[in-house]
């Protein structure tokens, strides 16, 4: 059983028979996958097929924090949520901050396992060793921050942390999200599996503190850690005061922030209305995750017209510019509206905005009529028929419930073109970068184990020209491949398997994600890691999540890009005239598989996967 | 210095200076004035003259819980908040259950005083020994349940109690209220008293035990009330189980649910839809104040259109009747929204809903146009006008920002005769009983010390038909006098001062009530007391508050009804054709005023107030 870090308990919860049991952790998971979303990976792989329905009883949804959450580590207090999407039919994977990440440690555990589907609503409270499972027949139905505050009320204590689903997510919204706090385990659709098991809530509260096996190294480990922090010349100075919003400003000046469904980024750029110091305009104060002394939320508040004392925590660049500047809205007011609103439905911004942007635009080209839209004017840039918009998807009203099912299954439907404009890869909602601007970026959303997914490889290099490993030029197309598996790889053992913040990424701090993730596992749990292992941990992660999206049945004509991206040049800005050509993508593609030592369709070979210990995996792909 | 029950302490607060004093709570107030409302209206008479300005810095704010709150006697945690009324001009008493007032009792105190006035927002901390004045510039703006989170939040302690203002209350709308969880101090505009101070916020904590006396004593005290309280044939059945919403089918069936501004009471009696069947249909839990085995507030959820997910604690009788009946609204979904929005803002229901009910009369009549209204159809029922109504109101936009000022003023703004329907006595908008079929409750609204008030001198003898303390006929004029005096004594020692809820008055737990408070004040703090010197405290603050009141200026005159009362006899139902006609007011304020020993303009005579110890008041009452 792990100790230092780990608290050596799977917790596994059966729906079906409202029963649980008890697992170790083993030193050997800890070795290959670290924590977090290695071990919710690495479990969905050994238990549910490549090939389940998302939304049936055959899928699991695994929660697990890292090895350094609940520790005094910084930005370490988050906890990975992964399930099969329903979204994309691919590895469904988003994580979380805030307060109930740790205390799903002080409760005692590494990783919990929901399986099977409960005959009526429940939720779940894991009180340390005691479990119960009890009626949310009367939850069901109520918001996310109600139903978090009335399972505190129920309980008695005001302490306990909850992750809830809100009307979405019971409603099966394919994007609905899971919410704690007023945070989001926001992206593919973890919020439907719930509603899906017809769980509404977890609630956990523990007092086990976690332990530290070498204390020296520990606080050698630490002090580096802290020392970088404090020489980041972005992370205080701006990601303490602005938080994300910064990037709006950043996006615009690159000429890759998204406006109006992404049809005439360059020409449009609202940085003045939705940027940096509008933002700050907004700002009431900040929010800690455990232990976090960064503070990277912004708590905003909304003054004007109808929208007057709408308060979010955010919005977060992706945030504003899905529920803002794809939607033609320029008006901050209306941001933090639609944000309180999905965080309070259940609904991820990113994809609701997104799949509001595109039937924005398919109605503005006659693809939907007012009879579609029950008489509505949905044109970009109203606001009062996007909210409507937002509870007509949560509750599957008319048009909304074929937006529900999410933008590619919406384009399907509607069909007449509209799939060259439907802004997704794999069925995700593509995020605010406009990657015409900025192709390693772009490549990553073609190939993340997720989607279009901005967490999974993240370009820091070329949003914001940080020449780590090297400089890059974000308009060439060579270097891309590599970039990308560097990008992925250290992302995905730093944020998806050791959980820790991005912001603790190169793009912030730089040049110590994967030493100090070595050397934070090394004091605190004492098994013995290097930097290397780390990266290997990452790419082992990356191969893992593509046996099992290959062994359900995606190739490499999903690691593309809608028609726009690659036929439509940007009109103006700073990236004026680029795009990405299915020959450009394909130079990106080749180079990165061959990178990852994949096949030319992109699937990992056995020599790879031997190499990396995933001999077991092999037989996943006969006939691949 | 006060022990059993009483903490001991005054905090006094000075916002001015931001400092603070502690005073002890004495033997003498406790034996004239037992706690609460008591206490406070004692201060305020001392140090608030009656001619001040109640938004002005020399009014203070005052609030008490009670000898009983904070131990385990049921239906005993509740505190009363005191000032002079910006509303009404005369008292402004409202108290408030839940867990804040056990918490100020836990702090260690019977009595915060809070006057004169911050520069700039700030919120109090009260933490045991420990206060501290904090900055709330940034909380200004927030809504009342976002202001409870981000303060618990920022003082990193979950478990913090809070009390707080709304947009509402910062922008002293008359009859803005001051919320604490999900309950209201809500009537008389007391929100706007600490709007005016730039006191955003009271959060307090603490653990300190609150001492019983003599625990035999209060064993046996307990224990009787614990049997009343289980032989009543409604307080676990009915208010258990449903809460107040059940008295909207005994009003309808009495054929006094005011509906459309009271315009045609008896025709329309929408119980089918606002009913108790109707409110259990919307039920999803119950929430208990502390220690109170009652649990009478119902948890709703609206779930059609475009309601769906609201959620509120509520809505009571005096909402549906406000939010709904009086508005021709039969929509419980309407309600239920409108409640909670209205707790969010930090207005106060009753009279949100009452004004916005005038201003659809005015519409109707003519006496607002279009013009006035922004070009809304302000007519009874429309939903979407109420609901903008009520931000205009907090934010005091258009035509909100004259309703904003409460139903005197605006009738009187607004003219053409409209002053006879504008429906309150005193400034404070009318509760839902239609008084011409009830006449001790119609006495009391003319008669009670904060204005037209259902928690003054409630006449559950016509309401709910119990014959304590004799049978009476509602329809009758004779014998009211009496019966109000002896309600609003009990109730002002009962609830006011010891701070019981209402429930434990004789509507619920028949004749215990007097008797009930003497035998647990005895047990609890050691002195002595019979039923007869409760009763004659509660006797004595309707004195102090009428002395107060007749020195702010108010007679005979203000003892009055809206002429409709007067003029317009009921239509239809149960109370066809009653009124209260002048000549009918006379006769029962004749009789009350002598029942009391007041002179027949309503002046407490010397003599009476000698009776009561209350000389040092009779200079208040020169050339009167």
């Amino acid at each position: 059983m792990l100790k230092g870090g780990y608290k050596g308990k799977i917790l596994r919860l059966n729906l079906t028979t409202q029963t649980f049991s008890l697992e170790d952790t083993t030193e050997e998971m800890a070795k290959n996958y670290i924590g977090g979303a290695g071990f919710g990976i690495n479990i969905l792989m050994k238990e549910v097929s490549p090939t389940a329905d998302p939304l049936g009883e055959e899928n699991k949804l695994i929660f697990a924090p890292g090895p350094f959450t609940g520790t005094n580590v910084p930005c370490a207090s988050r906890i990975a949520a992964v399930a099969k999407s329903p979204l994309t039919g691919a590895i469904g994977m988003a994580s979380s901050g805030g307060y109930f990440p740790a205390e799903v440690k002080f409760a005692g555990y590494d990783v919990i396992i929901i399986e099977g589907k409960a005959e009526k609503p429940v939720y779940v409270y894991i009180n340390e060793d005691k479990i119960s499972f009890r009626s949310a027949e009367q939850l069901w139905g109520t918001k996310t921050f109600d139903c978090q505050q009335m399972i505190k009320n129920d309980l008695g204590d005001q302490n306990i942390r909850v992750a809830c689903i809100g009307p979405a997510g019971e409603n099966m919204v394919k994007y609905s999200c899971i919410i704690n706090e007023r945070r989001a385990f926001g992206r593919k659709g973890l919020g439907a599996v719930m509603g899906s098991k017809n769980l509404k809530a977890i609630a956990v509260r523990g007092q086990k503190e976690v332990a530290i096996n070498d204390k020296d190294a520990y606080k050698t480990a630490r002090s580096v850690m802290n020392k970088a922090m404090k020489e980041s010349h972005v992370l205080y100075s701006m990601f303490s005061n602005a938080g994300t919003p910064c990037v709006v400003d950043l996006a615009g000046e690159l000429g890759i922030l998204p406006t109006r469904n992404w049809s005439d980024t360059g020409e449009w750029i609202p940085v003045d209305k939705l940027g940096l110091e509008a933002n700050n305009e907004k700002k009431i104060g900040r929010e800690h995750c455990y232990k976090c002394p960064v503070g990277c939320s912004q708590m905003k508040l909304a003054r004007g017209g109808r929208y007057a004392g709408m308060l979010t925590e955010g919005p977060e660049f992706e945030s504003i510019y899905s529920l803002g500047s794809t939607l033609g809205i320029d008006d901050l007011d209306v941001v933090i509206t639609a944000d309180r609103v999905c965080d309070e439905l259940g609904l991820d911004t990113i994809s609701a905005g997104v799949v509001v942007g595109f039937a924005m635009e398919c109605y503005e080209k006659g693809l939907l009529t007012k009879e579609d839209t029950g008489g509505v004017e949905l044109k970009f840039g109203n606001d009062i028929a996007f909210m409507d918009l937002l509870l007509d998807i949560t509750y599957r009203r008319g048009l909304g419930d074929l937006l529900a099912e999410g933008t590619k299954i919406a384009a399907a439907k509607i069909g007449g073109g509209s799939e060259k404009f439907a802004m997704h890869v794999k069925g995700l909602e593509m995020p605010g970068y406009d990657v015409r601007g900025a192709k390693a970026q772009g490549l990553n959303y073609a190939t993340s184990y997720t989607g279009a997914d901005h967490n999974r490889g993240y370009a820091f290099q070329e949003i914001f020209g940080i020449p780590i490993p090297e400089e890059v030029d974000r308009f060439a197309y060579e270097g891309k491949g590599k970039l990308t598996k560097w990008n992925q790889d250290v992302r995905a053992v730093t944020c998806d398997c050791a959980t820790m913040c991005a912001f603790i990424l190169d793009m912030a701090v730089p040049g110590i994600a994967t030493q100090n993730t070595a050397s934070l596992l090394e004091a605190i749990s004492g098994l013995k890691f290097t930097a290397e292992d780390v990266q290997t941990v990452g790419e082992r992660l990356n191969n893992v999540a593509k046996v099992y999206n290959t062994a359900a049945g995606l190739t490499r004509q999903d690691d593309n890009f809608p028609e726009r991206i690659m036929n439509e040049p940007l009109k103006d800005g700073n990236s004026k005239g680029e795009c990405i050509s299915q020959e450009n993508l394909d130079i990106m593609l080749n180079e990165y598989y061959e990178a990852r030592g994949w096949t030319n369709e992109g699937v990992p070979t056995e020599e790879k996967l031997r190499a990396l210990g995933l001999d077991d995996l092999i037989g996943l792909l006969q006939d691949k």
